[in-house]
């Protein structure tokens, strides 16, 4: 039988973004604004990572987002997952990362300044501590950590 | 707000694969013996692709995939999409694909006899006639030659 377009499930929300390491395993995170349209971002830390545009590669998505929300010119260097979650209104969203690294250019300073405060490294440690807070927007994003960690050989 | 655990949807049934295109556009397909297990999708023709084994990064599925059913020792060029689907008893599927090139080593010859009869190129016209005749196994692989078509310019 043929698994034809009854079989498929279009996801018009998708989102990507980058999980950049430094040696020591530490993530690189952007803190949140909060724009007046999404108060309930503000203050919370998450990926470079953002919206794919209407007939956008999400690979490009991801690379564009990590200059535009942190600064930095970044090198995929591997796929790491796609997430399926929902939004509060169960709209469901596919959110896909790269593990990554900076290259020559970057300047770890937000672009986009009226959607990013604050962009730096984090320890796992911390990483967790701030999760267990309700400080990290995404679960996906400690999924895509800890994936990046495994690829990594940091775990 | 966080975005936590409850705002996550476990795919555990997931597939990856290659599209690997000649210089006119033809995509390279397999052709499914038709296991006793899954007598459906005898004579279909599809992606070299399969399942991603638990642990496993979709990413390198792909690269396996592509040498186990094709013969075909890739590089991956780009990443296509995940597109997510489901079987008929309503249990989820997500399909990756990445746009690949062959490279030295390559023998076109399946080292899966037992999975895969025939392997070889075909035009997008060709392409759009098996599957108006039900024998392209996925609606996904048309999405995915789509969206292989349009990052290298035949579109």
């Amino acid at each position: 039988m043929q698994y034809g377009p009854e079989f498929h499930t279009p996801i018009t929300d998708r989102a990507a973004g980058v999980v950049l390491l430094n040696a020591a395993g530490d993530i690189l995170l952007v803190r949140e604004r909060g724009v007046t349209a999404q108060p309930g971002k503000a203050g919370l830390w998450h990926l470079p990572s953002g919206t794919v545009e209407p007939g956008e590669n999400p690979q490009d998505t991801a690379v564009r987002e990590a200059w535009e929300e942190a600064g930095v010119r970044v090198r995929l260097l591997k796929f790491l997952a796609a997430y399926l979650g929902h939004f509060p209104d169960g709209t469901p969203v596919l959110r896909h990362a790269w593990l990554a690294e900076a290259q020559t250019g970057s300047t770890y300073q937000p672009q986009f300044g009226h959607e990013v405060t604050e962009v730096r490294f984090v320890s796992h440690p911390e990483f967790l501590a701030l999760y267990d807070a309700g400080l990290i927007r995404m679960h996906h994003t400690r999924l895509f950590y800890e994936d990046a960690l495994r690829e990594t050989g940091h775990t």
